[in-house]
């Protein structure tokens, strides 16, 4: 079964994850799915604000992510903007299939944290595919078909119900790992060496709560409006 | 210098990143300090959901704990409660000193996931500190003296102020490393092995913003207000 990719280009551990996850996948005798979603969709359905929008936390972050991209082997330069507007690029990838799309996301992870110009730009966009041997500008004119938009509004909002909330999420056999961290997991498992019991779920998540703090409703609401 | 180990028992992570903090420490010949603060004093100054807050998320933490203790080759149990109110037992790791603390902190974090009776009753938490040879009942009463409770207040807003967003963080030499995964960094750190270049905050912060989510403001407004 396939290794599900679940990404978007405004995180620089999905481009470690994309890196990475190409070895696992080949160690073990897998393939990937990859499945581009909104980044800021799963934040406004779950109420969370994203690492890059805690100055303290995006402080760390980027700090954070080139010490993983440099333990990967593999360059990580700052995009020209951050944060940046990614739906072109995502919904470029969403209509691709096959090797034209791993061509894409390949094109497009270089141009944002690759020490490319980006991808939030239609020339930034359309440089990065034609480099790739793809049409960039027919690419472009696609992503405004409202089937394109629709779908992967719906992509996001699948991955929400999925129980996704962040980027990159490594799906394998149903099980979500989540972030670039949890690799090493992802591999116990694929080795059936998971160590985590069938009735933790049960157990944990039943668990009686002693105090709730009055913050942390707020969210919840947000969840609700989302 | 002293590796300053900033935390909450709240934290599955933590008590994993206390294990393994000790045996950084002496395999690097450094001294830990600790500095217990109120998570939830965090979370309302950055305007910033916990993971147990965000129901999808919680479900991964408790497995990705347990994967991580298993990993580290320590034990973890779910607490009695979850969340619940760790604030009498931070208080009383604040007043302590010395090796009276560091014992209070073996014997709380066991209370709470090494499948003790909890620290968020007070016959849960006078249990474990007299397990530990400590006086728990005269700590406790110690707990509602008005300098202690302001003690922790202010431990935690000075965290705050230097930038710590969650638990655990491990400071060292002024570097931040925030979570367990980044204990591996924490170690190149301490060998001088560091790959982040000097500039890169001012490369990387400054980075001019392409796009803002609208919900992205509202922490921002939250942290105003916290």
């Amino acid at each position: 079964m396939s290794i599900r990719f679940v990404f978007d280009f405004i995180s620089p551990y999905a481009y470690v994850g994309w890196h990475r996850v190409k070895h696992i996948a080949a160690a073990h005798g897998r393939s990937i799915s990859t499945e581009p979603v909104l980044f800021a969709g799963l934040l406004d359905a779950h109420g969370q604000l994203g690492p890059a929008e805690i100055p303290a936390k995006r402080r760390f972050v980027f700090k954070d992510a080139l010490r993983k991209a440099h333990r990967a082997g593999l360059k990580l330069a700052p995009p020209p903007r951050h944060p940046f507007n990614p739906l072109g690029a995502l919904r470029v990838v969403h209509l691709l299939e096959g090797h034209a799309r791993t061509q894409a996301i390949d094109a497009c992870f270089a141009a944002v944290w690759g020490g490319g110009g980006g991808v939030d730009t239609p020339e930034g966009l359309i440089a990065a595919l034609d480099g790739a041997g793809l049409d960039g500008a027919a690419l472009l004119a696609r992503t405004r078909e409202p089937a394109i938009k629709q779908g992967l509004r719906a992509a996001t909002e699948a991955a929400v119900a999925e129980g996704v909330f962040g980027v990159p999420t490594f799906i394998v056999d149903g099980e979500l790992f989540w972030g670039t961290d949890s690799l090493v997991d992802l591999e116990g498992w694929l080795r059936g060496e998971d160590p985590v019991p069938a009735d933790l779920d049960r157990l944990w998540l039943e668990l009686p709560a002693g105090a709730r703090r009055p913050g942390g409703q707020r969210g919840q609401r947000s969840a609700a409006k989302g």
